[in-house]
């Protein structure tokens, strides 16, 4: 007996020495790599409760991929919470079954016959039932993927120590199409990519697929997307050569049982550029033969591919109104003057043939109306409406319109873009995006899901009363053949993935927005908050407040009441509203501020160019009137004189200085408030987001300074009183260069050896 | 009582469920990030052993940053080794006790009165003593960082579980300057960098500093490494630019308690594109001048700065032999004729001035010698020494010149560089690549240590028997101000740091051998896997068969017989021994093969170029005649007809076909050997190692059957009995182009916005 006390004291001695030598290894690996989907024990008092609430998890018969990988989530996720492993069974046995599955994977969910008609295809079903006096709870879908998505729905539950009590819930997506946009080049390098190389190892592919993607698939399944488009949309015909087709595949295969489908984008010139055709012409039927044979052999080796993403007579980007050879990397656009052969068709020519060779296999094509051109003295906001509008009933009901939220580019706040309402009997996709290029990119926090929310809530009256942007495109007022939305990724090979940990709070909104765009952007952001980081109340309140300024803040300290594009040249880091030597006029910042001794601002008005005619009735009238004028779009509609009463008693020019200022003092209480929170955060995580807001506190300074130091050159004007002048001479800012800022196409590259 | 103890139970149970969760967590994160300092619990039986030898570690009273470093280390690499937490305390208390620093920081090792004059200033001595019959080890040193070399050590000891009894270690660096050269753009793009990113964050620092940077100074303490230079040889100047000096002194203040230097690499023409000079001319006062307050600024922010690493008048970059203006990136070199200004200076007027500008700061300028010019008829293999061996005498006490290996660049096999030797009156450094660029980047599995103890223990004779180069550059025949060694590192951001796992062990290598050149490879390949994988005996024997043989199956199956620089053009992947239209002739495989209907091989006796006359007496008597130069540099050093007659008794082209194959079949073998081994490592590193050898067996098919289908088409002769054909035809391999694998410069760009 002291023999066998002394061992056990020994064993135990030696499980809680290594217990603890592991804590603080488990501790440093808090780098972020595990997203929202960190499934740490939690709290022993919480543990105690849903243990009792989930016992076991009864398997489903038959275990397709899908259900496959639910079930190891749940697994995982349960057995991590809980710091013990939830036994997997075959029948529930004890009350505290977990259920999980469809009518026909599960004989168990057969058997309760749930109305299941409101999940439709991806959605799901959690309810707390108690047959036969048992306490269970089940998932039920009508697919497998719905399975999957609630199965990731029930740990969130627990990860936000939502209570598992009397559940009742059935949830499905607003849009059917919710993809992500990977702006990567077939070399490893990301287009406005803040975190590192992309995760896309084609050099490597197929025969090395990274683990990584798989984590990759997790983290898009936990929060519903269900498309991948896996290449740059300045694409590269390379992409569409059989070997990468089956690098692509590799990829395919590790996404698919995670409702992943994969799309490539498509470069309009690759008949020429592959194909050894003469031409691109998309009414040649050399060419649309070409497009279709390569559209059979892409489903010859993805049989689910999803289709293609194309960015067509778009910033130099070949298409059907005009072809001009194989544009050099970063070349300038060059005008038809100068255009040996000349298409003359429209888009839709050239969505409908690349559909058309799509359409045998079930493929969607994503025509971007990303458009504008040199050669076009128009109003760059209104270029893409002129493009498109007419075209409304001329697409194939596998095209799908992608439009991004505004008509200029993903600037820190713009109204909505005019083609949302104007094309009904078109299929038409939201673009948003979410690596922050023009939002302070990774180092700058910036929570993004209220500017979604605004773009998705703004209302049009176009049916009424809430004829919402988004109610417009999820098929509630207009019937069209899909809905879609889309977001530009911010993800790479980062340990973090996204850069910041608090990037990673985009990918997880536009995650839960695109699959509910109901949802509050305060609520997503407590969800992520307490997933990503801990369920203290007082750090949950602390991290959802800072997040819900943020973006208002970057909106102050770089482009304040309706100011847009004042970015620097080419890597967009940094304050630039001086510049006006760029080839193209629409690519200047003083092309959008218009600032003159009279006053500030871009006039869309009919004394202007007009712009707000291209609006809905309501939004029209309501942007035509600089009274009415929201003043958070002052300056987008309405060339105003400096010394224009704004409602808040100051003239326009102190208001600017007002809000520049205002913008770097947010930032700061935004550090301040970070660091009161340092106890409930790992000291890794901590630190590099400390750093991080140091950063963005010196940058919003930068930003303050170099715009008020340049519009104070115009605007002849004093600062108001208790404003502090710019730190240094516009003549300084003017000369800062940053040639390796990051994401930036085309940077400098070594000589050829060493 | 029943109480208590159910009490217990149910503490035992949590502490035990969570130990049983944590394992897997653990045996996933196997990504090798740890490296060879990977310090996991070791064998129970083993543990026992070692904690009785080692149960207390003594701390150093006066703890500069470097002890506090090295006590950090023992810590953590006990308690992790030991799976329990070794007590540090301030006087040994027990016997046991582990006694570390120096007389100066430790009143214990003062007291002991060590003879450690052989340690020398970077050395350490580890021995068992016995004071007042207390068993004891003792590591102590002169210095702080000798102190951190040896705790590594000992370490090292238990992580290859060799014996703690009757420790008596002397050990001292054999090359005082080990130096690791990172060849990093400032855009994050890594030349011949196969793994990542670079791990040097420019954007962010100095605000930022990736904890990352701490790892890889652990690492390089742990084999000795003292200098990173942290910028490409292909050198920007902006990298001396204010700003981009205070982002390098965040990096060096991380480096500086692990005893590492930062070096940065500086553009000749700097003075012109920063400086705001008409002329970088050496001798020019005012160029002269800058250089002097470059410096000078340098060591105001980075007090322990290294010096300068330059290439200079090599592949386009600018010199004192002649300017030719900022050279756009990749752009081809030009000749002096379209050169506008000629300074006509030497490599010591370049380097001199350099060297005065640091000279009063204590700081070095390591000069390249990798020079060769398009003008210039001479064989490529000559022209380094044209150069620089006329010069001996003529450079300052603090430049040193660094030549590579071999007299070409980095080739799977090389004759020694002719300069080593030839100049007495010189420090001079061997560079070498640890960067796979020509032996099949990251996916393929070559162990370089062979190689480079082939090229340090070559016999030049020229100071009697035993004159190795090896020798001639470490001080033991030569006396130069500084001794150095130097390679090209393959660090990236890859999680395992260098795009494969057993590409670590090149970067361990090259540290153990600049501390040590006689140890042997294999001792080395042994070390690096016991602390890298496992100690099981049979995986070590196996896994140490692999790497000894894997350089001589790359060898085999790129370049046999003294074939070299046989790759395909820009990024060097894969084979192009066709390639002859290139702008230089001596980027032109077909320059160095010179395959003919009538033989193969280059000439470089008296018949031919007459390279052989450069080396020493020896060497070039042995090389200069067909019947006594080593197989293995047969057609390095004559053009021979097919059917020259070999020891193996085939002839010429036989024997090349055997080798070809040969090296694909060693592949195979290491393949297989591999895949006995999987139960001995983690899942996650073992799937990567066997699809990397998977890639290889492939690739080495792949550039045998392209290099015979090519020199079949010259020799038409055919296939040695029972020996395959290749697979597809010339035409095939020709037509193949991968424009996107990676560690090239140059690589295509996305287009300007999207």
């Amino acid at each position: 007996m002291p023999m066998l006390r002394s061992d056990a004291v020994r064993q135990i001695a030696i499980v809680i020495a290594f217990a603890l030598l592991v804590l603080p290894t488990l501790a440093q690996a808090e780098d972020g790599y595990d997203l929202w989907l960190r499934y740490r024990p939690i709290e022993t008092s919480a543990q105690r409760v849903y243990r009792a609430q989930v016992t076991e998890i009864v398997a489903p018969a038959a275990a397709s991929p899908t259900l496959a990988a639910a079930q190891r989530e749940l697994e995982r996720g349960l057995s991590g919470l809980f710091a013990h492993s939830v036994p997997v069974v075959a029948q529930p046995t004890r009350t505290g079954a977990l259920v999980f599955g469809t009518p026909a994977s599960s004989p168990a969910i057969a058997a309760l016959h749930l109305d299941l008609a409101a999940a439709g295809g991806e959605g799901y079903v959690i309810r707390s039932i108690a047959p036969r006096g048992r306490r269970t709870i089940v998932i039920a879908a009508n697919s497998d993927i719905g399975a999957l998505y609630g199965a990731f729905h029930l740990l969130r539950l627990i990860q936000t120590r939502a209570s598992l009590l009397d559940l009742d819930i059935i949830s499905a997506p607003r849009f059917a199409l919710r993809t992500l946009d990977h702006w990567d080049n077939l070399d490893g390098t990301m287009e406005r990519g803040y975190s590192g190389h992309s995760i896309f190892d084609w050099h490597r592919l197929p025969d090395w697929v990274d683990p990584r993607i798989i984590d990759y698939a997790r983290a898009n399944a936990s929060i519903g997307i269900n498309g991948a488009v896996l290449t740059n949309v300045a694409a590269n015909a390379t992409s569409l050569r059989r070997d990468y087709i089956e690098k692509a595949a590799a990829v395919a295969s590790v996404l698919r049982p995670y409702g992943i489908r994969v799309y490539l984008t498509a470069r309009f010139s690759a008949p020429i550029e592959i194909g050894g055709l003469d031409t691109a012409d998309p009414l040649d039927p050399r060419v649309r033969a070409w497009w279709r044979a390569k559209a059979d052999e892409i489903y010859s080796i993805i049989p689910d591919f999803g289709g293609f993403l194309v960015k067509a007579n778009s910033e130099g980007q070949p298409g059907p109104q005009d072809y001009r050879g194989p544009t050099p990397a970063g070349a300038a656009m060059t005008g038809p003057s100068r255009n040996p052969r000349n298409y003359q068709r429209t888009h839709a020519d050239g969505a409908n043939m690349l559909a058309e060779a799509l359409a045998p296999h079930g493929g969607l094509v994503m025509w971007r109306a990303f458009v504008y051109a040199a050669e076009n003295p128009r109003d760059r906001a209104m270029q893409a409406f002129d493009d498109f509008a007419p075209l409304d009933g001329q697409f194939l009901a596998n095209v799908i319109v992608q439009v991004k939220n505004g008509p200029i580019d993903f600037q820190p706040r713009e109204p909505i873009h005019p083609l949302f309402g104007a094309t009904p009997r078109t299929s038409m996709s939201m673009e948003l995006q979410i690596t922050k290029e023009y939002l302070g990119q990774a180092t700058h926090l910036a929570y993004l899901a209220p500017m979604w929310r605004e773009a998705l809530g703004t209302d049009t009256r176009l049916r009424g009363e809430n004829s919402t942007v988004a109610r417009l495109l999820d098929g509630s007022l207009v019937r069209t053949p899909h809905t879609a939305i889309a977001a530009v990724a911010n993800i790479g090979t980062d340990r973090n993935w996204s850069g910041s940990h608090f990037d990673q709070a985009n990918w997880y909104a536009y995650g839960r927005l695109a699959w509910d765009h109901q949802i509050a952007s305060e609520a997503i952001a407590e969800e992520w908050a307490r997933m990503t980081f801990s369920n203290d109340e007082a750090f949950v309140r602390g991290v959802v407040a800072m997040m819900m300024g943020s973006r208002e803040a970057v909106v102050d300290y770089m482009t304040p009441l309706g100011l847009t594009h004042l970015m620097a040249t080419g890597h967009h880091y940094g304050p630039g509203p001086w510049v006006s030597d760029l080839d193209r006029p629409e690519w200047n910042p003083v092309y959008y501020h218009r600032a003159d001794a009279g006053g500030i601002g871009f006039d869309r008005t009919a004394t202007g160019s007009n712009a707000v005619s291209q609006y809905a009735p309501a939004l029209a009238s309501l942007y035509a009137d600089i009274d009415t004028t929201p003043e958070d779009f002052l300056l987008w509609f309405h060339h105003a004189p400096w010394d224009h009463r704004m409602t808040s008693g100051r003239t326009l020019w102190d208001e600017l200085v007002v809000r520049y200022t205002r913008g770097v003092s947010r930032v700061h209480a935004m550090h301040q408030t970070w660091q009161t929170l340092a106890s409930h955060v790992d000291a890794e995580r901590y630190a590099q987001i400390d750093a991080f807001l140091g950063i963005q506190e010196h940058e919003a300074q930068w930003w303050r300074d170099a715009s008020i130091a340049y519009f104070q050159s115009i605007s002849r004007r004093p600062l108001p009183e208790g404003y502090a002048p710019p730190e240094h001479t516009l003549e300084y800012y003017e000369s800062l260069r940053f040639p390796y800022a990051p994401g930036a196409p085309g940077r400098t590259a070594a000589p050829f050896r060493n």
